[in-house]
């Protein structure tokens, strides 16, 4: 399969993921909201968590676009492993929702494990289709790509991993925490310094 | 019409329906919820359902993009057939919500013979636009593919639709086995062996 | 503007409203629901409106196809008449939810104009942009397109809002009726003999 | 990164959030709904602001397309800023659905701004992505554009901010005035004698 209509079907896949956070984003009842300044104040992790998944989502979007780009042509392992990535991020909607709900409720660090889990399941598949594509496959790359290049970019994809796992081993302490590494990691990568740094 | 437009338009109905299965995963509700683990335990048919149909609406994407790519052009019954197929694909956050609804609870039988009806008509589909493309109108192919491919692709894409026939018949009998089954066939499909192996 | 980009949008805005009708089809409630066929069953015309939307809305795409191919480039007008097209397009959504819940009640004749007219407006939206294509900015079509298959082009487009006005008239007499005429029209549409008509 | 992906993502985060603003059209429960067409009348603001923002989206999109088309590649910054124009585009369909609920209810002046302020920080990203576009990295510019026209569209994206400050402004005297710029500002650039002529 040429990576023409891989690209576009990952694209609409996680346009479409990115565009369903905001069904998160709540309209108050008018006829039991006494103030709406209060009500919306108090959807703050909804936005909190609308950013930061946004971002990272964003920024997946743009790394996927790098690693595509390396590629002459795509087999069916990385397909179903692209496939895997997609359904990784088809999640985070429903996850970035649940976090949002449950910040300062009972069940607050069980909410926060299941996001960050999630976001870690993505990186995981990324590193997973990254190294598919780079290591196992070589005949499907450019020729350009030399093999510094490669092994730099598996070792930045599976360090991606790491910072996500700390998110999720700090969700027994505080999901606000969680919810504030993730969007520190976010905010990393989209720092204009980190240009062609990708994110595992 | 070329195929390059039908290609961005069937893409997109496929994105967009393997994104909106993710909505099928509620968010517990805080006020009412004891343990949220639990309450998110109780949803596993939830889960089991939403990787068994995004793994196998995938995968017809891959044999779409594949039947697509043997084609010079199309013409206004292959457009109508695929139509077809977007529609059956259409129906499946539905089909896919209503299984996880009701396994284990009354009505169990019939959500699960929907939901294998709904992938049953999708391969039917699926089969009645590769036999357009195939042997109704063979000016429409390319010139490299042989009456022996034709013949081939056309026997495992009418054998794609026994598998979900089965399941089908599961229904009665248990919705569990029905959905299990369901998700056998997308595995199947997904294994690496299976390269190249179009599913009907 | 190249109309590469237009396609592209319009697809993807034709792709969503498409596949968003399947919001329409409800899982009904498994804690008080009786008998699930019984309650599938009663859903009756969710199932027909979805198809015949479905139907409608895949027609208007192939035809939306045909009107961009003859262009070779945009203008401001067009874009905007393209934008009025797609705000229909994106209604319908609603419009087959509501004649889908009020076949039956009370409101069904208010539903029936209401879903009449929104396919009414696209028709004329459709009419207005193949109108500024073809007869106000020749220079933005394609040399190959003489006047008489302008003319032609036209004479359909028109007619095409004929069927939806009908429709619509219907609707005080009997919300089933309308339905089933917008079915017949797209059928009518869709049948192999019609290659090559135009839907207005 | 080549252009042409970034535009497929882009349209497809817009193509969806303009989409997604038909889910604010909700269908009156047939049980409780006296007469349908009194309810549906009832509903006018969310028509109109559906219109509003419909027309607001698809001509940023029109605006996006003329900025994208002027740049040869794009770096990692202008990437970040047109997430986050994407970000602020896909709040849109919340803000939408939260004036048009709130308009003559309690609320109304606080929904007014949340509106304006949305519309407004779209146009404040859009013109920091022209900046990036136009003065910080003019290598990543097509050869044709000069000097005066980077000034000039500058000045007018610059300008586009404006009218959505004003927007604002009028919320705490009137959401209903603040619903009527905006749809004015749409109308203004959706006009024939405006061909051209960029948003901000």
């Amino acid at each position: 399969m040429s990576t023409n209509r891989l690209e576009a079907f990952s694209d609409g896949v996680i346009a479409i993921a990115i565009t369903l956070l905001t069904l998160d984003l709540a309209v108050p009842n008018p006829a039991t909201t006494g103030s709406l300044g209060d009500a919306l104040a108090d959807q703050w992790p909804n936005y909190a968590a609308y950013v930061v998944t946004f971002l990272t989502v964003g920024i997946i979007w743009i790394n996927h676009h790098a690693m595509v780009h390396r590629l002459r042509q795509v087999d069916h392992t990385f397909l179903i492993l692209n496939l895997l990535l997609l359904l990784t991020i088809g999640v985070l909607p429903f996850s970035t929702s649940l976090v949002a709900a449950y910040l300062g409720e009972q069940g607050e660090h069980v909410a926060a494990a299941v996001y960050a889990g999630s976001l870690l399941a993505m990186s995981c598949a990324f590193f997973l289709a990254q190294r598919r594509a780079l290591v196992s496959s070589p005949e499907l790359l450019h020729e350009g790509v030399t093999v510094e290049d490669r092994r730099e970019i598996l070792r930045r994809a599976r360090g991606g991993v790491l910072p996500y796992a700390a998110a999720m081993a700090l969700a027994p302490i505080s999901g606000y925490a969680t919810l504030a590494l993730c969007g520190l990691i976010a905010g990393y990568y989209a720092l204009p310094r980190t240009t062609n740094v990708e994110m595992g």
